[in-house]
């Protein structure tokens, strides 16, 4: 599927870029700003495939490391333009975390896992990249308090599990299950949604 | 063993309850506080069996999977409540610590390391989730700073390890270094202690 | 050869020093003191021995670990004496980054990977275990911010890689490419250079 690789590499362009503005906002200099768009990109799908003493990928391949080299060096060039593509940045991210999910549920599944542990993989793939960032600039990492993708990467990867053994063709549980992480992200971007607070006054109460 | 299956099972859910607690603290969504409760029950148990090259247990074992979502649904729902618990809570958590360390040196033994590396993956099983809950919450961990329980679980892991040579039935050689993490634990907290802290002052005057 | 190996030995003594220095100064106890000189020592080379599937050196071999245990013994009681060998320990420190600079890329070279890989296992081998340090002291990795000795590592692996095919010796590669590591970091320091940060302000205006 021609398709889906150029998605992967449009996605991992977006989470490259994404790591170098944060290693912008916290000051970086050039090698630390490499290293952050490295790990944003590659970080998930290194953890999941340690977890599954798979190969690491992009050990093998280098495309994604030349995709993410690329990526660098175009973003800190284009650093004061890069405002005006935040719209596209944000649609390339959001078709990189489907992508990745469904990357790491169809990894889970090669493997014979069990589907929960197919779930938690695709997510992890997804999500985890930017986990690592945030704890590289020393920030709980923000996946963890206000967005809610981690959601939209679980409903997507639990569609394409429950879907995988249905006749219905491989292509088409792709599209499916892509389009819902996509669809659930737009939505809760556009309505401003967030998994609600548990109570904190509550808590603070008790644990004071 | 039923016994210890059970303990354990008590000492992942005290695990989970302990990340919940701090992921509440911390104001994470619902999805930060399912990891950071993960993470503390499993992270010091993955970590370990990354580092011998083992199979990650709960990837292929889900009974400790369901336990933590169960304890974790049940931290929330109870939160205000949990003040009322937290003795009960600290009792399963000492037991949890005591076999995880015990878990983590037979798994040592198992895989033929030397008896230093048997003693650290013990400690490491049983203080190393706490370590991760620590980094992804963005605070120094905080076994690092006043905690005593690693002394307690290096103690436990090496008469252990000393008598597991010897002609002693292993059942009793669980309950004996079971033992001694639970005791030293409890008398370090009932007596307030910690390892002393090296002189501060010195040092600042030295590094500055 | 018995000279790598006696400066690889020196190379640990002062990681390991230096992550005991760090950790006094972050207030840590005795166990996160010892904890920490540990993982600046052999961090790195763990990381780069899990993403290879490699066995993970120091659980095998237990001399790095006496090292390791004696160092950080000397350091917390000579702490008050540190600084005046202050000197010494950084050239201890620059020769240990550029001996485990050449072993990763010979680990990397072994393992058939692509030259870029291997640079960056050299890499990552001299400098992920002071990533991990600082992560584990709560602070944005220093080398990520304002230190040039990842350019002297990926500089001097290159050299390495470049050097392995042709007739040279081995152990004259192993001398050019360490030297290289080392009179650059030595250069950088003496005329305090650091990388060219990206214009920040322009940044700051692009994100807010």
């Amino acid at each position: 599927m021609k398709l889906i690789l150029i998605i992967d590499i449009l996605g991992t362009i977006a989470f490259a870029i994404s790591g170098v503005l944060t290693a912008l906002n916290k000051r970086l200099d050039p090698f630390g700003i490499l290293i952050i768009a490295f790990v944003t990109a590659v970080g998930g799908g290194t953890l999941r495939d340690i977890l599954i003493d798979a190969n690491v990928a992009w050990m093998r391949n280098l495309t994604f490391v030349y995709v993410i080299f690329g990526s660098t060096i175009f973003a800190v060039i284009f650093r004061k333009r890069l405002g005006y593509i935040r719209r596209s940045l944000f649609l390339f991210d959001t078709i990189g975390i489907a992508l990745y999910t469904i990357v790491g549920v169809e990894k889970g599944i090669a493997a014979g896992f069990h589907p929960i542990i197919c779930v938690a993989l695709g997510t992890m793939t997804a999500c985890f990249g930017g986990v690592l960032r945030d704890i590289l600039c020393n920030e709980i990492p923000i996946i963890f308090r206000k967005e809610i993708y981690a959601t939209a990467c679980i409903l997507g990867a639990s569609a394409y599990f429950l879907l995988h053994n249905t006749p219905i063709s491989e292509d088409f549980i792709v599209i499916i299950s892509g389009s819902i992480v996509i669809i659930v992200r737009l939505l809760a971007v556009y309505f401003n949604l967030s998994l609600p607070s548990i109570y904190r006054k509550e808590v603070d109460e008790t644990m004071s």
